[in-house]
């Protein structure tokens, strides 16, 4: 037979056993945090109609997207989760319940060129709340507050979800008599943390076209820092002078207040007046969301509140709030950067039965047992030497061995090897299973304690 | 803004948010259950090099499959999960623990002409194990213990999984100097169910050129049914004249004891000898799982063992075993049949909390609390009236409405209302989690009860 290379495409991840257990770990947080807040799950199609993929149009979109033929259809693999939700919300528009709340955990696909950390296939794990026509300030809390829920379920505390509210800005802009430049201000301002305050200003003069007084304004209000209250203190200063950023002010206190109500501690989120999130499609509160420790690494999750979902397929305001975490960049970074929770579980089995004797049917027994009690036990059935036995559960990584010999089985009991520690102990099945969990669930309560 | 009107691609399931609960609902018992028998995820990309994909080439493959090009890059979708399950493993041999055990649920591509209950986008549900040059037995008996404990947790009882094995198969042939004919013999018996004995007789001798003996041997042999052990007890009569079939029968019967050993009632798994499954890929045991009720959706979950699962990557022995689950399609059916186990939640949530206040925070900190028991709570924030709030939370399904007025925050409780009965009760906050909880877990127990 011949035999032809076998290769895996690049900016394509394919994890070895050890971290795909992990990254699954990481989507069931997410799933299971999602679902706790009511949101349903969504499945799209990874193919839709090229046609209605790319309504909206748009440069680099069209130029990464995977577009092919297949008989007469012209057919494209999404590339985000948004443009399937407003797809999805027009076509069943009269069959779903508004607020229509969904999260959606599936690949998306771009045709970036190839560099370390980017793929062309990867998840990003999306919440959207659709109003019909209207949508609460409350839901621009919850969305973060559940994101905060997701990272303290990833193991990860120094992070930050900074808010900011586009009517804030625009209202200020709008003051300054600068509206015709804000994409260009926001886009300048948003370079701040990369090129400092100089050469922003620099930029704003020459670029933009401000005056020294415009670029100055603008300097002195992205220099608002400090806790949230001061912030937030600091801009009623500009209260009165423009409608629309009085509305975003209240947002923006409205949204800070019930964050603390959700819970979320101060140290977690904050408001920041250099986040701008892109141009048209948000019109409120916008999120990112940085590892401090790790500033190099951006956004890991962003978002925020737009007034119009789906106006490329249906005639309806359909405003809305959502957020999404770009799942294998921020696992790879993690990963990268040794941040991925330690104890997050990477064998694929919390027990292997180790059958010692010719006949396995005691030892399916004793392993159907252990499962019963919730417990992941795989049964090695292979005929190989005890060395090669306990090899392989070291090799997997197994926190336990259980083993099965003619002893154990006359008296009713099995021997529980810790893998960690070495330990051995003689335990009925029953109390094999209590004691293994014992011990896994301590290891949990040590991550949680941590946190 | 043009409008384009919206449409999901036919042969694409798309699901409303209800069904797609219940199918959330389904992918979840079989990762839980997958992983519960030590098996790790696996995920792949659904893009692969063509050129690897379509290794082992083949006709309706090559006609059906999603090919293009992007770039210089000659691209494919997969169109299951084993090719690049062979394609991993040989990839990644040298890392890989053996028997490596991995599941995979995952989505799957075919452009097959669109019909009724077809899909040209389905998850495909798989378990493989896999050797390094050799592989027990006890696996072939673990895989179908494994599929009955996921079709019990889809709240079905009426299946049957029919288990063969090829050498049995083969050694009869052989027996019957028939070796050559082998193929077009198995083909013709798989049509018993449909076109009966006396048309399977007619193609043996007039397509196939069998003997009127040769003819009545094989029929003879189809014919033996009954209980496990008298079909076992039946082939006994053929030892000694094969070597294969011996083999193949001793095989048959440790499967059957080890099936019994793993809990596996005989009303659901049953020796059947008209089960061949393909051609040349299959070399022992075979599966494939029928809806007793149901014989003409044909096979629901089918495969087997095979011995070379990744020779056109790799010049190693790699005997595995593994079966698959047909999981949009499966789902599709039952939804259909009216099989879908209809305690399976379809609503978002189980507790939709209602403020009736302006502040919010006390329904904010509600909702936490009833979350923080492991309910799914969602909490409305709408400025709606009380009839819309209820009739929203009629819409979404949802077992439990709880109210939180100025009468319930001045007492520090809330009204829990059981959205089914109308019954509503007064409780604190942590009575009213237990309240929802245990009112749920008896759904839950009545469903056990029933299996």
């Amino acid at each position: 037979m011949e035999i032809i290379k076998p290769r895996t495409l690049s900016g394509f991840m394919e994890l070895l056993p050890a971290k795909q257990i992990r990254f699954e770990k990481m989507t069931e947080i997410l799933r299971t945090t999602y679902a706790s807040y009511g949101f349903a799950p969504l499945d799209t199609p990874v193919i839709e109609d090229a046609q209605i993929l790319l309504a909206k149009g748009g440069g680099e979109t069209e130029k990464q997207i995977y577009r092919f033929q297949k008989g007469d259809s012209d057919l494209a693999l999404r590339f985000d989760l948004t443009v399937p939700l407003a797809k999805y919300v027009a076509l069943h528009y009269n069959e779903l319940a508004f607020p229509f709340r969904r999260f959606q955990i599936s690949k998306v696909y771009r045709g970036e060129r190839a560099q370390r950390g980017r793929f062309r296939e990867f998840y990003q794990a999306d919440i959207d709340i659709i109003g019909d026509g209207k949508l609460d300030i409350l839901n621009e809390a919850e969305i973060p507050a559940i994101i905060y829920k997701v990272f303290r379920g990833f193991g990860l505390s120094r992070f930050q979800i900074r808010v900011n509210n586009r009517k804030v800005l625009n209202g200020f802009y709008a003051m300054l008599g600068l509206s015709e430049k804000s994409g260009d201000i926001m886009r300048t301002v948003d370079k701040l943390d990369k090129i400092g305050a100089n050469k922003v200003k620099v930029i704003l003069l020459e670029d933009c076209g401000l005056s020294e007084e415009q670029a100055d304004e603008i300097l002195k209000f992205i220099a608002i820092t400090g806790s949230n209250a001061e912030v937030l203190s600091a801009l009623e200063g500009y209260v009165g002078r423009n409608e629309m950023f009085d509305q975003g002010l209240g947002e923006l206190k409205a949204v800070c207040s019930n964050l603390a109500a959700f819970g979320v501690p101060e140290s977690n989120f904050a408001v920041d007046l250099t986040i701008a999130r892109g141009l048209d499609y948000y019109t409120g509160t916008v999120y990112e969301t940085t590892l401090l420790d790790h500033p190099e690494i951006g956004s890991v999750c962003s978002g925020g509140r737009y007034d119009n979902l789906a106006g490329y397929y249906i005639d309806k305001a359909l405003p809305g709030v959502g957020i999404s975490i770009g799942l294998t960049r921020l696992f790879y970074v993690l990963d990268e950067q040794g941040l991925l929770n330690p104890e997050l579980p990477s064998a694929p089995a919390d027990a292997l039965v180790l059958p010692m004797t010719a006949d396995v049917a005691p030892a399916i027994a004793l392993a159907e047992t252990l499962r019963s009690s919730g417990l992941r036990v795989q049964l090695y059935g292979e005929q190989k030497k005890f060395k090669q036995k306990m090899a392989y559960a070291n090799k997997l990584d197994v926190p336990f061995a259980v083993l099965l010999g003619e002893d154990e089985i006359a008296e009713g009991m099995c021997s529980v090897k810790n893998m960690r520690s070495g330990e051995q102990v003689k335990l009925t099945p029953a109390d094999a299973a209590a004691h293994i969990k014992a011990a896994l669930d301590a290891d949990s309560c040590a991550v949680i304690l941590e946190k």
